[in-house]
């Protein structure tokens, strides 16, 4: 049982953004500061804009930010766009042989019942909660760095 | 997000069992009951009856069954024998190309918080609560007629 790794880059997009609130980010720096394909990071951009997470602004000094504070951005907002599917158990699948328990099987029951308890935990923590915890986060990040760079 | 089919093909194993707790259980049976390969139910045989909750008896009438009662069974131990890796982020693997972040990250204590939310639910469930639930299940999984054929 895991995330899919659109989950991880999706709370690392934002995380950048969270920890470089004043400017645009670029999606070559964030590539660059998690040391990771700006092609696969492109890919989940479009899913979290449309879910209104970031919002990207065109143009040569063009790029993204939260399109709304980070502390309202929990961890299960990002989770609901990035998982594709919720279906816990093979079983409950259309591609299943077909198990004959499938119909009203009590362990859909126990899954659901349990994935609301992962999803409650994970609504208690937001983008801004990941980015406090980590004070040097900018430095770390190399936002530092970019900030010189164009002072 | 989702469980293997191991963890989904291990609790079929153990509700047949359940459901046919006077005799041993075939596995040509268990995989015709629930439409699977043979082959796939064997490969989790070994783990589930090492980790003590099946046990099986050799020779021409020999076969499986529950190494402990139904209700002694959760879908917890089930989970923890079958799901081999509880790494619930790429961020937290060793193949990770490396995020900057990983060292005491928040995210991986606010997915260790929602993941034991996740486990205490399961805990809550037995195999016997499973099959308790379907009063008709030694007709759906095709035990009756074995137990004609044999009459």
């Amino acid at each position: 049982m895991r995330l899919t790794k659109q989950t991880s880059y999706a709370i690392r997009i934002l995380m950048y953004c969270a920890a470089n609130p004043t400017r645009l980010s670029r999606m070559p720096e964030i590539a660059e500061a998690y040391g990771l394909s700006e092609a696969f990071l492109f890919k989940i951009l479009r899913p979290i804009s449309e879910a209104g997470l970031v919002e990207s602004v065109r143009g040569r000094h063009g790029g993204i930010r939260l399109a709304r504070p980070a502390d309202k951005i929990t961890l299960l907002d990002v989770v609901r766009v990035t998982e594709e599917s919720f279906a816990m158990a093979d079983c409950f699948e259309s591609d299943d042989p077909g198990c004959p328990l499938v119909d009203s099987c009590e362990l859909n029951s126990a899954l659901t019942r349990a994935l609301n308890a992962f999803f409650t935990v994970l609504s208690e923590y937001t983008i801004e909660d990941l980015v406090r915890a980590r004070p040097n986060i900018d430095v770390l990040l190399g936002l530092d760095k970019l900030e010189l760079a164009r002072a």
